[in-house]
């Protein structure tokens, strides 16, 4: 088999650390973790050790208030469609961004179809949120603003503090997608008024796929159960119970997935969470700089030293589609980015790259500068020989 | 460590095929799937590959249709909720049985809210199904027949064959939970008049935890999808795909998962299903028959030998709480089962067990003559003591 050259850690870190295939081999071959709702045994009570342990290290690293606001779903799209659709109305205005994945946008345009109004904060020419338009847009029916930290096809990271501050200003929920910036970028639940995070746990968190979350912040929230089961507990009720962090969690926990996300956690903590953040700017930064002067490509997103974002390059080279391009990268030099839209349409459309798309390239830590220099060398190659 | 003796597994199976574990761990750490809808690249290829075969698998093993019939989910509560919640409607009436688990139960509540009507058909003193009911609760408006296959308290199997008939003769939708009965039971959609068919992984199928199954038969249904988010196609669409199997399966799907529970089925593929079904046959009727006559007992359930059901046996012993049994059983003896009410109230209340609850034995594969002997004697022994 040639050497894969995996810039698609955007989609899923394909590299993991060992101690997270370790822990998931473990938990399903040691025969020690059972059902963590579903029993007063050994196997059962090291389940809940487990997932308790795991809400402990997840609370720590988002700052989230307690380490009960943290429930564990199967992904960040289960994540936002259970706090979208359980916690706002068809009655609602909502601001969200243009720079939002289809996770975010089509549950909310569900609720458009219900009745709730939507607001899109805009973009400039680099991608950059507009900030001006969250005042702009605010409306005495406004009740959430829904924001991705950072961006899936640019890298650019929203300010949340700013945003943050606005929506505690003005009384707003202020919902969080971050699917592209947890374990990437400093997430503080607390002083970025964060009302609710979604994460994924098999991006750059490095845990298994089938893993992701959803935190709670420090303001008491109502929702509707979206999905309702089992609960071990109150068996008899006709509803399902509402508190934390069972209302996110009906049916059996994943725990053997949550047992390779713990491992994931623990990596990025004996990392450490800025060390990785200056490593994957450094990567990205490096990227950029070597394959800015490529004759006729367009970089799209903010780039500058100082700037927080998410390890991502998208680029076009001019007479090339983004498939035809990706494919040439792919069998020509063993290169895995990702073309086309991206899940994410309004950005597209911001850029005018609704049918040409963009090539991809993000980076995890496991990505190396020579790994980095190749790329651009190929890249390169391949604008030249046209 | 004092060995477990665990017979928890209708709550999740503790031990595993070695080989599932193996599959999950190189998933992981060979770092060669990637997110299967998410790129044309190795990676997102091996994954594609491993998904569509076991899609063909579980077509195979529950003679669905097609296998683009074959959804993945996080849980069999997923699937029911998606299924339930996207397919009924407030107008709907809709047939169920005292048997369900809060997974069927609570989701159909909900509905119920919304102004839909449930009818329940009962049981007679050994749980079985009173079938006459089904005829007796028809309605002009009754839409569809929600069972599960085996009961997770008595164990008790319906008859889907009598039941898909009275659901194909009166055109009512039949919706089938088979988190009990898949990789224990035959289960034929075709030949059973199955509309949908919720199963899932981590029980008698031997995979991981965080996977499950929504299977759709041979009549065409639409479905509201009510998870929405990325699709890797047609990313310009407000709406999400409604085509199978994208419909529920939004969100990167659990592929480290899906490799573990494709070995699961492996495993029941070459042990035979009708071999594990005699195997688990043998272990539940030796186990009843060994404590049918201890002082003071109450065995739930119908026990026949030319009757098909799940492995499981749950009792009480006059004077003793379930929790207290249970208890007991696991300090004394080393025993995992599960006291409580199960998720299933209904049943319960058919059996006056509200308060008691009941103490729930329950087999896999793994188990064997030997722990079955022990496990009876425990629990005549605990009976002596008072």
């Amino acid at each position: 088999m040639t050497e894969l050259y995996y810039f698609d850690n955007s989609a899923t870190t394909l590299k993991k650390p060992l101690a997270v295939a370790e822990a998931v081999y473990r938990a399903i071959a040691d025969g020690q973790l059972g059902n963590p709702a579903r029993g007063s045994h050994t196997a059962s009570l090291n389940a809940l050790r487990l997932t308790e342990s795991l809400r402990r290290k997840t609370a720590a690293l988002f700052s989230v208030p307690d380490a009960s606001n943290v429930a564990f779903t199967a992904n960040a799209t289960a994540s936002l469609n259970l706090v979208l659709k359980g916690l706002l109305k068809p009655t609602d205005h909502i601001i969200t961004t243009v720079t939002e994945h289809n996770a975010v946008l089509r549950p909310l345009y569900q609720l458009e179809e219900q009745g709730a109004a939507l607001s899109f904060v805009g973009v400039d020419e680099f991608g950059t949120l507009l900030y001006p338009d969250f005042e702009r847009l605010l409306r005495p029916d406004t009740r959430a603003v829904v924001v991705n930290h950072a961006s899936n096809v640019t890298g650019n990271a929203a300010d949340l503090e700013r945003i943050g501050s606005y929506c505690r200003d003005h009384d707003l929920l202020f919902i969080v997608d971050a699917s592209q910036s947890a374990g990437v970028l400093a997430i503080d639940m607390i002083g970025q008024h964060i009302d609710v995070l979604c994460f994924t746990g098999h991006k750059s968190l490095y845990g298994p796929q089938g893993t992701g979350g959803i935190c709670l912040g420090d303001r008491p929230l109502v929702f509707v159960p979206v999905f309702t089961g089992g609960s071990g507990f109150h068996s008899f009720d006709k509803k399902y119970p509402a508190q934390m962090p069972t209302l996110f969690e009906a049916g059996t926990q994943n725990v053997h997935g949550l047992a390779g996300l713990s491992a994931g956690l623990d990596y990025i903590g004996q990392k450490g969470l800025a060390a990785i953040g200056r490593q994957l700017q450094e990567l990205t930064l490096r990227f950029r700089e070597q394959i800015k002067d490529i004759p006729g490509i367009t970089i799209y997103g903010h780039f500058d030293e100082s700037a927080a974002r998410a390890p991502v390059v998208s680029v076009n080279l001019e007479g090339w589609d983004s498939g035809d391009l990706s494919d040439a990268l792919f069998m020509d030099y063993g290169i895995a980015v990702r073309p086309g839209a991206h899940c994410a349409p309004l950005i597209h459309q911001a850029f005018g790259t609704e049918k040409i798309g963009m090539v991809r390239f993000s980076f995890s830590s496991f990505n190396t500068l020579e790994e980095i220099d190749y790329a651009a060398k190929a890249l390169r190659s391949l604008a030249e020989e046209g």
